[in-house]
């Protein structure tokens, strides 16, 4: 049908603009649950809400990029993740303080881990920095990240909640550990195989990153509805 | 009057630009409903409201598609659709759960089923697949969706509701019933007929896919604003 | 002083920019009315900030097409109307709704005479249908909402409201009758004299327009205002 | 440093952004400001905020306008006057009413009269009228206001307020005499001397035109604000 | 990878998009947090919120400049600062009045510092004024400024709060300490060295510039929250 359109150039913008649109209805959805969650959820959901907004703020940057210049540019992707990225993990933080006080050094440490993870891939990518290192880097912080979710403080916490809370714990981190796993895989794709460029890798990049990016919204916007009961 | 205008392209964009005021306007009147419903309704009625957001963003795009390049782009179609028709399905869900408890497996089965019925459909029309095979998949999703809503949980839970609730779960079953039987004839009339581009064509199509897009929201509205008193 | 920008594009212009503010802020200042209003008065108000609205997005419509091709193009103006018109009868329905129980029927025969008295215009203008035929029929859709309004339940209903209400129904009621007839007489101008495009006959045309959609709204806001002292 | 950009054409430029963001600033904090306000002050702080909105709206049209023509057009200050100084003219009621009962005819009055005084003044300028009779007449209205606020019904209402409603209203008061004064001198700069469209001038104009949009929306603010404790 | 567009030109538009995604997230956040902070916290969190959508839009003018023409421009910045940079010192005035009452004369003297801080600066940029000087006058209200947070009434009222709000106002005066060094040390390096619209000195003050702008914000909204409790 749309044949020539499609095979041209729009496996990428149909991509594009798919996460887009997924990704600014679930930043919607977040805000109006709002209204009908508890108070104590309020925190996570926002920041899961206002993450999913600043996923489609950056994708809204590339789906212009790429009309204009047929370009698959990282360094938009980028420019959302420095916000995106920290606010997920800050909202995993949150999520868990919903359940139990958890010390407030494991929020500063995640952020931090969290905002390194994203500046030394950056850096690496850019070029001002060995790549290879970067990416080396970028996945020690990842790999905090999981440390601290997995063995750190707010598991315990989490174990005490009620089943809906320790369910959701479970998938954001499950997410959090697959799903961001295809960071450092495109990275390796793209410089040693080096195409990273091809419509097909963007468009599966960003099917994973959609996932990555509206899952944990959505999982803290179905948990702090059902806590609500 | 405005003849040439309307005759030489006008059509297409008169329909696009009032489905996008239409879809927007509808959201805008969901979300503000959520003031004055009942806080067991909001749920659908968020969900409603966002499948008209993401509906009128996917006719944001088609109409600045259409404007610059006069191509009636399907693409942009889908990257609407991705959202909006597992958020109808969802916001289905959450109606009759308004009502009374139905089991939570009912949802993951009718979201998987929509989105993999939206999936296949796009699979089949960017030429991945078999168009015929891909067709016939999605056909079968959405079978499969209504007999979930004809003889599954769902109709017996309502079935205890109110008359609104009775009422509004047959209307929109209707609609998701003949309505979205427009997708699988259209892709019929486009492939066989190959007359799926004609101003016609497209302006036709566009009204079903506006009843589509607006009355289940809109009867989700109108069911919680009565429930209210 | 900008004589040269006033005479040779800008009364036009200027009358659309100023439509576009006048009725995006009307819609905001309904919306924000829903914060001080009673409850049972959001209805009419919602609805009538949403008709603003649509109003707002159909005239940025014609604004852009109009700065960019210096076309007043009536396609633009319909894709407003389809919405804008129907939502503003509702609002009437909705506003003697709040004062006592109107039969529902009266809802969906004022909708639907709304919807076919803006379809049968749209046709006949845009030439699918014989313009004169078409017009006659806008116009029996029209005396036909007119009916309902002035010898229809609604009238008894209001009539035991408060001076606020009736005079609200009142003025509401004479801008549907008065304010209304500019869109057949603007049609035979348009038509028999041939004018329609001069750019004074837009603006004026304009600005009765502007009355149209202002003031139902307002009057809306004003009565729910004064309701809840 | 920025030299070129600044002394060629940007002057202009950054006194039109700078004045949009800070009348949306002004917008934005208003609405928030119903949040934490008193009941009985959210009209008038909504009318503010809507008048600064409107203000922003009008601002975007002439930066635009700016960035692509280099033109300083009047037209576009107008479509937002229009909205804005009837709705400052109507918050100041409001915000008399807000502390006793003004008669209505006061508001019917006021309201039309700040329309006349913006519409005589566009008539003049447009050159549908001799453009000093048209800002005589301007002015007349302009001291019909002025009438109203300093010997009408609101000072005495006013007077029984508290210290800020009084404070307030003196403020609001002295900017819709001292400032709104501006808009004369301008024309006559404009039409005797001939030089109100170089770049000191504009900017100059839009300095003073920002104090008056800006102001008394938030003295409403900071008087609403007080008045809550 | 994206090398070429890295090198290019992309440091600074993807440090400008990011700063764009960055405070455009902060002021919604922000703003979802009003809705769970304790009244009497929402004049500052509303300021601060107001302060980083200003930045927001501050920056969209810089992105969307630097994207079309490959500049810099100081004017953009301005033209946000004018409104940032008071709101900020307001917000602080405003967070220590929620802990007890400040005079106030500090308001006044303090916006007004702010005002010309930024108005004096813009005047030696622009030209209009010695550099130098200008900037040896913004240097002193900046010094004002600090006495006031440093020496004034603001601490000893801020000392009697609890341990969250005397650690933000340590932490927020820290940074207009520290983080706004940067605008005349910026100055110095552009003047004297003459190397400001380099593409490394653009991103690094951007990242400065970043960080004024957001932890503020986000530094009010952490205290609001947990005064909650």
């Amino acid at each position: 049908m749309f044949g020539v359109l499609y095979t041209s150039r729009d496996v990428v913008s149909s991509a594009y603009a798919g996460t887009l649109i997924a990704t600014f209805s679930t930043a919607v959805l977040c805000f109006l649950g709002l209204s009908w969650t508890d108070e104590r959820w309020r925190i996570p959901l926002a920041m899961g809400g206002v993450a999913a907004l600043a996923s489609a703020l950056g994708y809204l940057g590339a789906t212009s990029l790429w009309l204009t210049e047929q370009k698959a540019s990282g360094a938009i992707r980028y420019s959302g993740w420095f916000t995106v990225q920290p606010l997920q993990v800050a909202a995993v933080y949150f999520f868990a303080s919903a359940t139990g006080k958890v010390p407030v050094g494991v929020f500063w440490r995640m952020s931090a881990a969290a905002l390194l993870m994203v500046f030394s891939r950056y850096l690496g990518d850019a070029g001002f920095f060995n790549p290879t290192l970067a990416a080396l880097l970028s996945i020690a912080f990842w790999l905090y990240l999981l440390g601290e979710m997995y063995f750190g403080a707010m598991p315990d916490i989490v174990r005490k909640g009620s089943r809906a809370v320790r369910l959701g714990f479970f998938w954001i981190r499950l997410i959090l550990t697959i799903g961001w796993a295809i960071y450092p895989i495109l990275h390796f794709v793209d410089v040693v195989i080096g195409s990273g460029q091809a419509s097909g890798v963007v468009a599966l990049y960003t099917l994973f990153d959609l996932i990555n990016l509206l899952t944990p919204s959505l999982i803290v916007l179905a948990v702090a509805s059902q806590e609500r009961y």
